[in-house]
């Protein structure tokens, strides 16, 4: 039976079959050993949908006027004067860093537990506006079956997620078959209360690691201690992860997916900049990155419903 | 087969037995899901000896020799000095974060693998100076039966650790059957590096985390992102953790081992400032959690080879 029958016939498919079969060899040559197969994702535009903002900037959108109505003097900050506006444009013309700065400040002052809470309340219900579906029904299907796929075969999958920590957590395992403890990503500093109820761990409006770039190596490091042999990501803030994925010894393989599909989902790279590919494309030969074209590399692209097509507006 | 043999028949062995009998038992009204079966353990006291410093420590004092002779401006700290005069007395009396300041500092300027290579070069051959044996022969035969027991009844182990958290991985999978990415401890902050051999991670000067007291509960937030049903500490700074343990909801369990055994290890508890012992003892009851007696409990100490009696002068 195919393992990845979302996936067309060709170079990446039949890759991405061949290493893991090598890998998996034993007495072979490529052999690692199901201790080392560690394979670490990006999350957002790699496992589902992230334009024309990634989804927890929308939970941001959400919450954020909430926040304004107890602090005014966030309308100072340009990120969350955009919000309030429904200003979009602003928004995706600013740094990734600004874009995220009140995605983690909705977290502050709740416990995990309230953060987990709320945004599930969200997540459960909201729409995505242009292609008029649930968030939640957004992950990429062949995605979802490579993930299932490297685990069939020993491998302990990854997210490593420029995205909250505790936000793609509340939807990792369900969505993606992936454990709490094996999401990577932002995070807030947090303080520990010994309250009425107990010990509680409440979240500060204060950034602990922005996980993005140089920084998701760090955090791969702390968390897992291990370098990846497999690497998936999507735009430039994966290159770093992927280029130390690749550069360990032994077997390795890395992709990025271009999103060249304006019919299906959205076609957009060197000028988004919230999440730009453009040394990725300008280098993957010369770094031995594997690209993955959603028109041509995918027959299926949302795992959950109908493929609507979204107008080709990107 | 007793999964247990080095401990003694008594509450605690069989408070242990039964408490995990229980959490496997499927339909019973303590079942826990696998998923949710995770275990924390504290290193230095808890797992292997610590005693008259934490093995970290013996490794910083080989090290910091060589450190000062770069930068004579560390001798204007307590820590560093007392170990260049090998002032162990001093040592044992200043606050547990300067003692370990110095083994932070072992770690800076060199790569991650540069500092595992470097640490397991001085692990492999290093003696206690008590002892007179190994420090890797210095693991509890009974906490390791534990583990062992644990993970046979579908557990995660994860050590949670005070002391630096790649010190601990060097040994973690050997000693304790424990991998990379289940050890959380303590760490310094690290830069990517773009060089002639790739990427690589160096380690700064700089502390990221103390993993202590409230750091703890933290970092198991933050590394596990649940709360563990299971733990073990021996001193005061596992408190926060054993209590974050026993304030979940369902059948949760926490030990403290005391060490009043001055025959086969050493006694000490309330005065011993680099790990002391004092608001668990007092309020072990209250808090539900267990205490076991090292002298009472165990029938074996070390994992690996005789005991050696050491005189009984802790």
């Amino acid at each position: 039976m195919d393992p990845l029958p979302s996936w067309n016939d060709g170079a990446a498919k039949s890759g991405i079959l061949d290493f893991v079969a090598r890998v998996c060899a034993q007495g072979g040559p490529d052999f690692v050993a199901p201790a080392e197969r560690i394979a670490a994702f990006d999350n957002d535009g790699t496992l589902w949908c992230e334009y024309p903002l990634q989804v927890q900037v929308f939970f941001a959108l959400a919450e954020v006027k909430r926040l304004a109505q107890q602090d005014p003097s966030l309308l100072e900050k340009p990120a969350f004067k955009a919000m309030i506006d429904g200003d979009v444009k602003t928004l995706m013309s600013l740094p990734k860093k600004d874009v995220f700065e009140p995605a983690f400040a909705t977290h502050a002052g709740m416990t995990v537990e309230e953060f987990h809470a709320n945004a599930w309340r969200w997540l459960r219900q909201a729409e995505h506006p242009k292609l008029r579906r649930p968030f939640l029904r957004n992950t990429y299907a062949p995605q979802r079956e490579l993930l299932d796929h490297l685990r069939a075969n020993g491998f302990k999958t990854y997210i490593v997620t420029g995205g909250g920590i505790e936000f793609v957590r509340v939807v990792a395992q369900q969505l993606y078959g992936i454990p709490p403890e094996q999401v990577v990503g932002s995070s807030t500093r947090m303080k520990l209360e010994d309250g009425a109820d107990g010990m509680v761990l409440r979240k500060l409006p204060e950034l602990g690691s922005f996980d993005d770039r140089d920084e998701k190596v760090v955090n791969i490091a702390l968390h897992i201690g291990r370098r990846p042999v497999f690497a998936f990501g999507n735009s430039d803030g994966d290159l770093p992860m992927i280029r130390y994925t690749l550069g360990g010894t032994g077997p390795r393989m890395a992709w990025l997916l271009h999103h060249d599909d304006a019919t299906r989902e959205f076609a957009y790279d060197r000028d988004f900049r919230l999440s730009a590919l453009r040394d990725g494309l300008d280098r993957a030969a010369e770094l031995g990155i594997g690209v993955v074209s959603m028109q041509r590399d995918w027959n299926r692209v949302f795992a959950d419903g109908d493929e609507t097509p979204n107008g080709g507006n990107a």
